[in-house]
């Protein structure tokens, strides 16, 4: 027997009409590749939202046609994420800071249909233009009166021309739930890029989650600024969760640096953030350089890579600002866990809360997770015992685009790629990535922990740990270290500053000075690149 | 094109498996029927939730049966909540408020095959179990000594009994989230009750938007207190809620006193309650008498009928409790909208502020509204116009069990019955029952503003406002006061007392004193009931 409710799909559509009816008047405050400050409500873009759908109806897209962006955190971008999924067209966000041939193999992959792209990009749109073969339509995300004339892109239109005439009153149309609306490549540092192909019902129901008080905790009485990109796993859903819940949107566009953020933060009032750690790392400096404080800022969502304990405890204890951890996956839509206390905590001493706020957290509900031994066997969450994690729940992928890669799921969990351990409280801390994990004599060493200790030293502005090869030890871990400006720092004081915080046989062999660290498209250190390079360094043998 | 996330049913059982895995330490506290506390954890709730699944299942129970309780807020109702609907049966909460007979008819039109009652309602069970024909099960809620041997009632076996050798490792059952997982009758003031059947879908969707931070703003860091009845649409969801966030949850049993409320409060540091007005007059009393505090109590919901303006004022600035007006209906799975302030209003006056929080509040993500004129033309947002409010969404029912009065929608949108202004915030404030409005010389007049005011004189305890039929305007609203124990009050006093407050052609055209108004079964004033005893009445005429 079927129960008796109104049926009503989970729709993408739904979050932007009810942002536009029920959140009218709130704001949605963009910092333009122009460099201007743009401002307008959620009427607004529910308004520009349906344009965007009828514009795709006349250029004749079909159900499920992808639309490609190429672009900043902003209005327009927003009005594509509600406009092209809402109209049953599959949104593709790709990440701008890929190698042109990457691009233009992913739009080719997930055959673009149309690429709108931020005028920062053009040069790389020039480049690849021509390599695209099932992009029809090129949409450059300006004023009719900006678009250069001589660009030699085919066809090549403004965002504001292409939308200028497209009513905006029609309805949304209603269609199955399990439909998808938005596509992201993984930056795979291995292998081709593989595409997760979320659904409607996925990105509502992960919208919940997110906005749940102990996950992002997104409210009407929020300005939230993600300084996340929304090409980087749809801003980890908070375009979404924002139009669900009618918190007020400020998007930094291209100015990610430490000052232009700051000052976007105190002219907008914003209460909360979320971003990658090495933006709060230009952020605080920049702070700490002019003695700066913040007005409004109560929390900041940090993941992408695990947030160093010094960064936790400066934001707490310098600015009144509450971290909160979270961890997730492209695959993951992203949100997995997310790091706030429970009951019985709210009253432990700060070093203990701060000693939990640093792991990665807790599930949210709708994310199941276990660790496992190499058969497969589930581990105990002892807080001790660390092993692959895996994952499942209705917004975790089933398989990738195009069955790439066959079937990911191993008994109907995804292996996440995370060795990690999970405590009594149900608090999950990844402790390496599984191929970064360094085997020494048959045991474990997290090169994470390694990385954060040397991190928290003053003169460090950035560490990775990576496996050298040892004749006696197999591997042995090698610390890959770039100074901050001016610091004077030797490899033996470094070697020495893990004495006491750590396991003595886990304490690096060695150490080594570098100009740079190489970065992916997310910002994470590409430490395959870094064995690559180290892979004939020669440890010094005690 | 489907997305390709996987692929997982929204089911309750899912919500006290998360619960016992990520949250099994958080506490569940009960005050039993025997008045004595009992304590334990999700994990305890999750693993004797399995036994009553395996113990329905070894009944012979199909998918989909009727399984009813008649019982208060307490451990063993929430294992019935998880363990009934989990299993796939249906979980049918009779209110024990009702008549007897009543609540024979409504077993009988349930079809239920298992009763389980707390020994408060043995009384009442010994007098209609012979009228009950589809109920093959009578399970009392104790423990097998406390079991009376000599009930009559065939068969009749104890809870702890029942469960106890039932194992409790089994996995749940996987099944169509749209499947029935829980029954509640309207306590409808005229016809028969009609059964609101929800589904595990809309279960989950309405805990989801339930605990976001602008509506209940549920999680692990709340101990909270439903005084709501489980009986009473599913004490608004917040068991779901709780297993969904791991909050604590403490139950008051049968002890709804003021004195009784408020120990348990302090005892167990509730954070968070939620209930009708009636019973936070009764705690408010009681700690007024005694000059008490609260030590850990920020926000209580207040729904069920509107709080009068002065317990909002009293609680905010007396006690230092928010207090969280929401609105919704047994149609609803309750939750239609709540009153949380947005951004712009966050720094208004405290006076400006309050008068917000006296709105019923805004629509939650998931419930869509509007009001509408006599001819179903849809009034503005203008906190002027007052018309009969529509709502739609995915928790709000789409027909009544077995059928029950054809189809309840207008063009897809269920008509509650209230009469209500929208402000441009969206912020929506019930004016009246569309029963109840007063219809003076064409005007209408809404009862419950001219109840507001009378409630906030400190000399009234109850106040009912009706219409009374006039000569001239056809009605005019009639006061009736039940005063408070001592107070000397007259009519000219009371009527004088709208002066400034109102338009003068709405004050009542006079007042009668009465020892008591007559409560339905959820609390709430039976206006009907007023109707019929004053439809003589002869007003005085001016």
């Amino acid at each position: 027997m079927l129960g008796l409710m109104q049926d009503h799909p989970l729709l993408i559509s739904s979050l932007i009409e009810f942002a536009g009816r029920h959140h009218h008047e709130a704001e949605i405050v963009s910092r333009r590749v122009e460099g201007d400050i743009h401002r307008y409500t959620y009427a607004d873009a529910a308004r520009r939202s349906r344009r965007v759908a009828n514009a795709l109806d006349r250029l004749g897209l079909a159900f499920s046609d992808r639309v490609a962006t190429l672009a900043w955190n902003g209005y327009r971008h927003l009005e594509l994420y509600f406009g092209v999924a809402g109209s049953g067209r599959v949104v593709h966000t790709i990440n701008p800071r890929l190698l042109p041939e990457q691009i233009a193999w992913i739009a080719n992959h997930a055959e673009d249909q149309v690429l709108c792209f931020d005028m920062t990009f053009l040069p790389i749109i020039k480049g690849i233009w021509t390599h695209c073969s099932t992009v029809k339509h090129w949409i450059a995300l300006c004023d009719a009166d900006k678009l250069p004339a001589d660009t030699g892109i085919a066809g090549l239109r403004s965002y504001e021309a292409w939308i200028a005439d497209a009513p905006d009153s029609s309805d949304w149309p209603q269609f199955d739930e399990r439909s998808a609306a938005a596509l992201c490549y993984t930056s795979g540092t291995t292998g081709n890029p593989k595409g997760a192909l979320y659904s409607h019902r996925s990105t509502l129901l992960h919208a919940f989650a997110g906005a749940l008080p102990d996950a992002l905790g997104v409210s009407a009485r929020d300005a939230i600024l993600p300084v996340v990109p929304m090409f980087h796993v749809n801003a980890w859903g908070l375009p979404y969760g924002a139009a669900m819940t009618g918190a007020k949107l400020v998007f930094p566009g291209a100015a990610l640096d430490g000052k232009s953020v700051y000052e976007l933060m105190e002219s907008e009032r914003v209460t909360m953030a979320a971003g990658v750690p090495t933006v709060w790392l230009g952020l605080l400096n920049h702070m700490a350089q002019h003695g700066l404080k913040f007005s409004t800022m109560r929390r900041t969502v940090i993941g992408g890579s695990a947030c160093p304990p010094a960064m936790i405890k400066s934001f707490r204890d310098d600015y009144d600002v509450t971290v909160v951890h979270a961890w997730g996956m492209t695959e993951m839509s992203p949100l997995g866990t997310v790091c706030t206390l429970k009951l019985h905590q709210t009253e432990l001493p700060g070093e203990q809360q701060l000693a939990i706020m640093g792991k990665q957290g807790r599930a949210v509900f709708g994310v199941e997770m276990k660790i496992v031994d190499p058969d497969g066997k589930e581990l105990p969450w002892d807080g001790r015992h660390s092993g692959d994690l895996h994952v499942k729940g209705p917004w975790i992928i089933g398989s990738y685009f195009k069955g790439e890669g066959g079937d990911p799921l191993v008994d109907g969990w995804f292996p996440t790629g995370d060795v990690a351990n999970i405590d009594a409280d149900g608090f999950m801390q990844i402790t390496d990535r599984s191929k970064d994990v360094i085997k020494s004599g048959g045991e474990w060493i997290g090169s994470i922990d390694l990385e954060n200790i040397a991190m928290a030293h003053p003169g460090v502005a950035m560490a990775a740990c990576i496996a050298a090869r040892h004749p006696r030890w197999d591997e042995r871990p090698l610390l890959v270290v770039m100074k901050k400006p001016g610091a004077t720092l030797t490899r033996e004081e470094l070697l020495a500053f893990y004495d006491g915080k750590i396991a003595k046989w886990w304490t690096p062999d060695d150490v080594v000075f570098v100009d740079a660290i190489p970065l992916g498209a997310t910002g994470k250190m590409l430490k395959n690149k870094l064995r690559e390079q180290f892979k004939d360094y020669q440890l010094p043998t005690v």
